[in-house]
């Protein structure tokens, strides 16, 4: 069990970069970088919207997007049994699969 | 790509049975009753009730959990990036793996 996305997703919110969150996960800058990368690519819009620069404007922010994601998942997860959180969603998303 | 959990949750709250449901889907009883048990089971409460009997209130319907785990899976679908819903549940379902 290691640091997952959507625990990404509020570390980005909570600190309003993808460095600070990597590091407040213990997370490389690296790793949260393509794991956003991801995210971004597999949902019809970007959930994390990043501002280059190094000003006060700089850093990244969750996308309304990014919200609702986050919101439809942690419904899906609050209603799983405890322990097979994993399993829940592995079966709904098996629909898509089969 | 076949029949699913969320199209088979769908087909029992139109139709009111399982065999009615699993019958609209082209699929066995056996298999979807196992389905529902599945689902039944992963959930902190059952996403189907059963009713037991031939009268007029025998079937199964969606319960409140069931009508939840639905929206909360369509919301998540409504957001992936068309032909990869897949990919994209997959992703989130990876954070409670890791």
């Amino acid at each position: 069990m290691g640091p997952g996305k959507a625990e990404l997703l509020d570390a980005i919110e909570r600190t309003g970069s993808i460095s600070a969150a990597a590091r407040s996960m213990g997370m490389s800058y690296r790793r949260a970088w393509l794991l956003v990368d991801v995210m971004n690519r597999c949902f019809a819009e970007p959930l994390v919207e990043t501002q280059p620069g190094g000003g006060q404007q700089a850093g990244a922010r969750i996308t309304e997007a990014g919200k609702r994601v986050r919101a439809a998942y942690l419904a899906l997860v609050a209603e799983a049994r405890e322990g097979t959180e994993s399993e829940a969603l592995e079966l709904l998303t098996q629909s898509l699969r089969e």
